[in-house]
């Protein structure tokens, strides 16, 4: 066998006194000792808590909430009670992440339920092995079309499981090619062996599912949603696949979305399509889980009418109500796609009647490539706690999308993920925040990013407390840093195309893609008001009439509802020319700072590490000075300001 | 046997009476009847004129030049005269493109001497069957890793002798993977009967060098070219060459190139490198080529000192006279990179002491990748009329490369060659003319772009005149056409980057290529004067003057040599801003102008040729249509100076 070579992570138990065998007992009442769940937790916390002299009990009480989990302390036993088996598991992960976080896990009374129903990852893992928007080397998953299964697998799924992740899609939403195939005879062994392995951690396997498999597979000539031949096709399949995979979660499906298949093409609505994969799906408690990336993608740049902001809301909106109960809308955080700064998507909480989770996206695709830090989790607590006034008392987004707004039971978030088979996971060692954050967060929504941090910071190395501190410092500031050199104030896609890592300022400005910020030698903006293309007018109030007014929306969205003369002054008394200047060289600076930190932590961390990441911020401080110069010697070309504080502009 | 499909190009004899026997008379007076080149001759001849009536006889006459012909026709017997088989082959097309383009062949009295010794075509043609900046298919020399030969193989042989080719270089210049194995004994064999089809026409194959073969066949830990293993490595090398491949004409080379390994990574020159290699290969009476494409590729964009356009003559200047006889440079007509309008290399004729050869692209890199219609031909002549001034009493920039003026033996043109595996081999059928042009202007630089074209449209089509007329019209304004809706003034670079195909103003404004414009409020050029990157003053004199001075620069290269105010008044009376306004918009029109005028071939050509060549036009005003208002919008948004005609920008 392999030598094990890759990270921990997050469980790296540095704490554990010893490496001997198990010595911890571990006792079950009202649980059965031999449930692989259990079985997991078991092995977990002989792994983290021999010799540490405390007993385990794991008790069943069906007064806990689903998945949730009670723990408490002792000095000869500690009680985790729960109502189910991932409860178990998740609490038997919360004792050991106390323990090497340095509590005291004898006081330890803590109750715990999941904020959101269904936590998810999703991989963009090509069957050839590649990812889209992979940063951190090739798939685990999948090679030369084939399926991966190894003792990485077996890690990866315990790693979730710490963290509270219940469904992980394996495989690229946008299926192609070879991926299609996955719901054939050809592939369900391999299938069923990791949904296996997933099982044993309380994870549901789901696949992304080609909405055109009734033509590429069947030999249908259409995939039309309401056409009989292609139900009978799908009612086939389905029952074929679990058939072979009883335990698979069900499907993710993008449709109609950048040359994507999907019901328009049939004179169908989305609710169609996806009602009619729900209902087949039904019978087998799977569900269809259908993402609303769905906005024209041959846009003409010089149509300033057409919104891409606009196009979420607008095709699904109307059909609020339409969904089957098995059917959940998967949205992106903001009507865009993965910026560093972007409005809420007006959809959450703009749908009532129907179930919809959360997408966001820890793979940096627009935010660094994982070369860049920028940790994500600031990010994702400001959209948790936007308060959309959607009609109900708990109206924050995180209200809307773990079901507690409307009463869905099918609600949570999903993140497109951040790893690969590099030896470290996530490309950057200090990424793996990020994807240890999202579990952690959607789990339990109550927790700040400094919490998460520290924690992260704490379960993977082993620092004094003033380094600690520094190294949740730089996480915590590294999202506005990147933000700052990159596009300001909410515009958005100023980088090159295609790769999406660095500067490139008019890349997508004549592009079909819809994303454009209309700078001029006056201004720069896209006017979204009701004078405008009316996007905003797609939020409930206050936040409509907010974002309508450019004195009133916040200004770190200004250039994304409106647009802007160069001298308008900020509320900082800056123009706004000089804001881009100022930002464009504070971010630079503040790169190098990050770079300048790190060399606190040579010998306090792994040296690979250590050297990983060095290597990283020297990378990224060449991109933020790219960034700051293009962006600055592009404003400055156009407009012809002069920076007040005389500054090198080229 | 395979049906043949592919087009016939300029070699259909749509003139020929009956399709029967042979039925003309072929008399040799002094040449060998078995010869291999006669033999060709002969089966051309049959093709051609079987039905005519009259007689050819082929006549060796000493006097007359190195592959050149005298015709004398007669009613009953047509003498060819030649002092080497090429000639009497070259003859026989010359017969038989007479015959085509309607000329009365028994009074035909004419005596030809090729202007130029090597007249080239460089194939990009990929191991895998791709081709570097192929617009055309995929290669016919290769696929899989491996080389076709196959019935187009002697055509596409045919079709360059047809034109006075008598050096192909078959490999991309770029050599890598596979094709480094191309010397190897994995191929000896095939490129021996790939070799022999082209002896068959006089044709002399070349190949594209790895100059770091001697580590990655050789094992060596360099390529150091004055290392006495690495020179050990050639000879032994070239002698298994030229044992299996004995009428290889020689290597054609790219070092220290884009990426490329060459002599500087050991520190020596450029001459050290190709006189290395000259030696080794001189016994077997091969040449080594060696493309002087070397400039800095990972330039700052800020840095204004550093000039590419500059490299070329920095780089070889010096080493002039430290050529070996066998070696040859070849030199890309203008400074950059193919661009649709560009000064002339000073190096050409700037080398006083070094065989040289001009090197121009058919391939339309950056002339609409044979989608857009532009024959190139005018181009090519203002090149070779360019007077260089270099001290020699015949100074243009024909008389330099075709070595009339310094004595050189070694002299000619290349082209990179727009072929492919498509059944019309260019692709777009009209780009053709381009290929056809280049090989009978390399033969006799004194033909006129329209003579070129109005052969090429008798060899090709069967037209009335006055469609002759137009199409030949077509022809010669369509590049001024896409140079007016494309890069204004020389400045060049505005495209799409990686694809070179459609707009992007700013795309290679903030790169690593040495490719600027900077446009800023005020204006757009880059400063070439001796106030500036000093370029101009690589000219001799009175060149260097003219460009160094705005006012007496030309027009069309405004933006080349000097950074100008968008106010600036041209001769015309039209301010530079307005210059670019009205070209923009002239260009567009003049590509549907283009599109209109092909509707009156419908019937009149092939419906194929004219569905192909009608979808091409098609999307030729799309682009033209981006172009135009791309360009226009990028420039009213930063100069925020109007049009005065009041037309739409965005």
């Amino acid at each position: 066998m392999e030598v094990k070579n890759w990270s921990d992570l997050w469980l790296s138990y540095s704490n554990k006194i010893g490496a001997g065998e198990s010595s911890c007992t571990v006792m079950y009442d009202g649980f059965e000792p031999e449930n692989r769940i259990l079985k997991s937790a078991e092995k977990e916390l002989f792994k983290g808590l021999s010799e540490v002299g405390t007993a385990v009990k794991f008790r069943r009480n069906e007064a806990v909430a689903k998945e949730g989990y009670n723990i408490n302390g002792g000095k000869d036993i500690t009680v985790i009670e729960a109502s189910d088996e991932n409860g178990a598991l998740y609490g038997a992960f919360h004792l050991l992440r106390s323990l090497e976080c340095g509590e005291d896990i004898t006081e330890l009374n803590v109750s715990k339920a999941p904020s959101n129903p269904l936590r998810m990852m999703n991989h963009w893992d090509n069957m050839d092995g590649s990812i889209e928007r992979g940063y951190s080397g090739r798939s685990f998953f999948f090679e030369k079309d084939d399926i991966i299964i190894n003792e990485r697998t077996v890690d990866y799924a315990r790693f979730m499981a710490s963290i509270g992740i219940n469904g992980v899609v394996i495989n690229n939403v946008n299926v192609k090619w070879a991926a299609t195939d996955l719901i054939t005879i050809r592939f369900f062994d391999k299938l069923y062996e990791l949904s296996e392995i997933f099982a044993d951690y309380g994870i549901k396997l789901y696949l992304s599912l080609n909405f055109a498999s009734p033509i590429e597979l069947g030999g249908l000539d259409n995939c039309d949603p309401l056409d009989d031949q292609v139900i009978a096709w799908w009612k086939d399949k389905v029952k074929e696949v679990y058939d072979r995979l009883p335990n698979l979660g069900g499907f993710l499906v993008k449709a109609d979305s950048e040359g994507r298949p999907g019901p328009f093409t049939y004179g169908r609505t989305q609710a169609d399509g996806a009602n009619m994969l729900g209902d087949v799906i039904a019978p087998y408690g799977g569900i269809i889980i259908w993402r609303c990336f769905v906005y024209n993608c041959t846009q003409d740049w010089r149509d300033t009418k057409t919104d891409r902001a606009r196009a979420g809301y607008d095709y699904f909106k109307d059909l609020d109500g339409q969904y089957h109960d098995n059917v959940i809308l998967q949205i992106k955080n903001g009507p865009m796609d993965f910026q560093i700064r972007e409005p809420i998507s007006p959809l959450i909480g703009g749908l009532t009647k129907t179930n919809q989770m959360l997408e966001v996206q820890i793979a940096q695709e627009y935010t660094g490539h994982q070369i860049d830090l920028c940790y994500l989790i600031p990010m994702f607590k400001e959209i948790l706690g936007f308060k959309t006034y959607c009609q109900s008392e708990n109206d924050t987004v995180a209200d809307v999308v773990s079901g507690r707004a409307f009463g869905n039971k099918l609600a949570g978030m999903a993140a497109v993920i951040n790893t690969g088979n590099d030896l470290n996971w996530t490309g950057n060692d200090l990424a793996a925040a990020n994807l240890y954050g999202f579990g952690r967060l959607a789990y339990d929504t109550e927790l700040t990013a400094e919490e998460i941090a520290r924690e992260w910071v704490r379960l993977t190395f082993d620092l004094d407390k003033e380094l600690e501190d520094k190294l949740v410092n730089m996480l915590l500031t590294s999202r506005e840093t990147y933000e700052k050199y990159t596009s300001p104030l909410g515009i958005g896609w100023m980088v090159t195309p295609n790769t999406h890592y660095g500067p490139s300022v008019d890349g997508y400005e004549y592009s079909r893609w819809g994303t454009y910020h209309r700078a001029d030698h006056f201004g720069i903006g896209v006017d979204r008001t009701d004078k405008g293309t009316g996007y905003a007018q797609q939020y409930y109030q206050p936040n409509a009439d907010m974002y309508n007014d450019p004195k009133t929306c916040p200004e770190n969205l200004l250039l994304f509802f409106h647009h802007i003369p160069y001298d308008w002054k900020l509320k900082s008394g800056q123009t706004l020319i000089q804001y881009i200047y100022d930002s464009h060289f504070e971010g630079y600076e503040e790169a190098k700072e990050l770079q300048k930190s790190w060399k606190a932590f040579e010998g306090k961390v792994p040296q690979n590490v250590y050297n990983c990441v060095s290597h990283r911020f020297e990378l990224q401080v060449a991109n933020a000075h790219e960034w700051c110069d293009q962006v600055n010697s592009y404003f400055y070309r156009k407009s012809a300001v002069a920076d007040e504080k005389g500054r090198e502009i080229f």
